[in-house]
């Protein structure tokens, strides 16, 4: 039988959890099913009822034409069991996220939604390289474009003559695959080579990388440094700002990758100071019983042991959990050479001296600022 | 004795509390300074520190060219006092919001800052007018520009001859003031004087109104309805799918007023159903002892009472309390003419009783959509 559900098509911000809003994250805490796309957060899904039906609808960037109407059917075939459905998207609904066909077809069976607006990449990114999309006597206008469309195809919609000179800051969303054809397209309707550009990778995580080139450079320089998506690409005189305006990949702990133990489900103090201090930080539970697929993390982390510069253990627990896994992966201590230990407490620190290491660094629980 | 502070430039979203982001409302949480404009939401502005210094610093659109230097100033005597300071902007600060600038001052008086990107109001609000900026088919492109600039003065920075026809979706912010010289420069330049064109005001607010014209008629229209400013001016095809999208201004209590009693700090249950349906609600606090700060909403509420639809009890004490404040304002129950009255629970409407009102409604507290 057909039932009443309720679909909220909801903008799940770039990658940063902290620019998710509470609307967002309220809807996603209540929901019945929860349906994403590759790019979403873990973080974030983290948000999601236990027992939320959990539908992830792949979306990599080549195939998102054929899948969406079955995105389509699918939202509605929930709907009509009577569930409460959040949708995530990247970014916010409406900003290429294909909300509004959803919504119709929604619309057309008679079930309800509601938009929740998200942060959009298109401004968030250039933020967090510090690129202002608008600027006082620099930029008065922007415009949001899709880099999916080949410039050279008859059939492109975008009006590259005008588009090349009418507006000041220009972002091009997933733009590039296809940054050779959109920057020829640029020059040779009028905007000049020698204009300041940007190509900004996984924007906002702490992967975050931002190459700062020319128009009429950006596509040789992508290939040189090997740029792949997810990227923006944005052309204007802003990305000069960026000189004074850096702040996120300017932080002390930026480009840094830390193991943390943790203790409870919940994430550590610890865990957001590191990375309030630009980390990258890989929590792993530290507890006796712990199901299987909670394994995963840490092994990855331990098979991957030389890349990381700190191993951060918060309990004498954890110390024992970490050296069991080691163990098992047919490792020693011998595979900690060159990483810095720190241990969150005396009792872990001694825990440590019991596997036969001294900690290089014994902070205390709320001064994750001395590991910078 | 110059300190270090640290200063958050914190997108604070278009008006409904729930488009603020988590990391935003933790910023504002622990903040020691809040500064913000004349949009600023109360209930966004309620997540501060109890003893936050609050900093109002006007911004009224006319004169808010004069004062810039002056916040800039202030952000960074704050700053030098060693605090932490929460700097709320409508919509994002990159997006008109003079970020880049509060940025720089800080920058150059050696004080560190972050941005907090937030949902900008020329997406988020159209969005909650059921316009996308984008839509398959309809429009791959969107532009954000100034509505302040007069476009009849020599220094207009706009390119209106490309812009035009450019770009699919065009947006304005801030552009209802300056709507018919806006309107002009665009048909002037290429654009249909049929192309379909909103205007919103107070979008994402309960107050939301929201006006479909075309191009042509857009000023004219402004002028007829009396639209004022809060607004923003879009113009392209995609206005249409509102038909279809619109949702906000759809819900069953849009547009209606509602007054409910609480007896907690928080924000009650109700308050949020209600909102969920799209109610404004007042809330108003029903305990015994109130700081006279307190009292301004109710009173205000009381002396409109005729402008009320409903007015809901939530506790015995609320009715008390109600009655108490409308005797000292030297009204009594006939002032109540023509306005419903609930009582959530059966305690709460004997209270009623005895003041020898007979409640319309009495539904049980977790039952908000009975008033729908």
């Amino acid at each position: 039988m057909t039932k009443q559900g309720k679909v909220y098509l909801i903008g799940a911000c770039p990658g940063d959890p902290g620019l998710l809003g509470l609307k967002a994250k309220e809807c996603l805490e209540t929901a019945d099913a929860v349906v994403y796309d590759r790019l979403a957060d873990p973080r974030i899904l983290a948000f999601a009822r236990k027992d939320a039906e959990m539908v992830y609808v792949g979306k990599a960037s080549a195939n998102h034409t054929m899948r969406q109407p079955d995105i389509n059917k699918l939202l509605v075939k929930l709907a009509q069991e009577g569930k409460t459905v959040a949708r995530l998207k990247g970014g916010d609904p409406f900003v290429f996220g294909r909300g509004g066909e959803e919504a119709i077809e929604l619309l057309e069976a008679g079930q309800p939604f509601e938009f929740v607006p998200g942060v959009t990449s298109a401004i968030a990114v250039a933020e967090y390289a510090g690129i202002p999309v608008t600027h006082r006597h620099v930029a008065t206008s922007f415009a949001v474009i899709t880099g999916h469309e080949d410039p050279t195809k008859g059939a492109s919609t975008i009006n590259w003559q005008g588009l090349a000179t009418a507006v000041d800051t220009l972002v091009f969303l997933m733009g590039v695959e296809n940054i050779e054809k959109i920057s020829s397209q640029l020059i040779a309707n009028g905007r000049s080579a020698d204009c300041p550009a940007a190509v900004i990778r996984w924007g906002t995580h702490p992967d975050q990388r931002t190459l700062v080139t020319t128009l009429g450079k950006a596509a040789a320089d992508v290939k040189a440094n090997n740029l792949k998506p997810p990227a923006i690409f944005l052309v204007g005189e802003v990305v000069k700002l960026r000189e004074q305006l850096q702040w996120f990949d300017n932080k002390p702990l930026f480009g840094q990758t830390i193991i943390v133990t943790r203790a409870r489900a919940q994430a550590s103090d610890l865990t957001k100071k590191l990375e309030a201090l630009g980390a990258k930080v890989i929590e792993v539970p530290a507890i006796k019983i712990v199901p299987a697929a909670d394994y995963g993390p840490l092994d990855k982390g331990i098979a991957e042991l030389s890349s990381y510069k700190w191993l951060v253990f918060t309990s004498a627990n954890g110390v024992e959990y970490f050296f069991e896994r080691l163990l098992l992966a047919g490792k020693d201590a011998r595979a900690l050479a060159g990483v810095q230990l720190a241990a969150i407490g005396s009792a872990t620190a001694d825990a440590l001296k019991a596997q036969g290491l001294t900690a290089d660094l014994v902070p205390s629980a709320d001064k994750a600022e001395e590991l910078a």
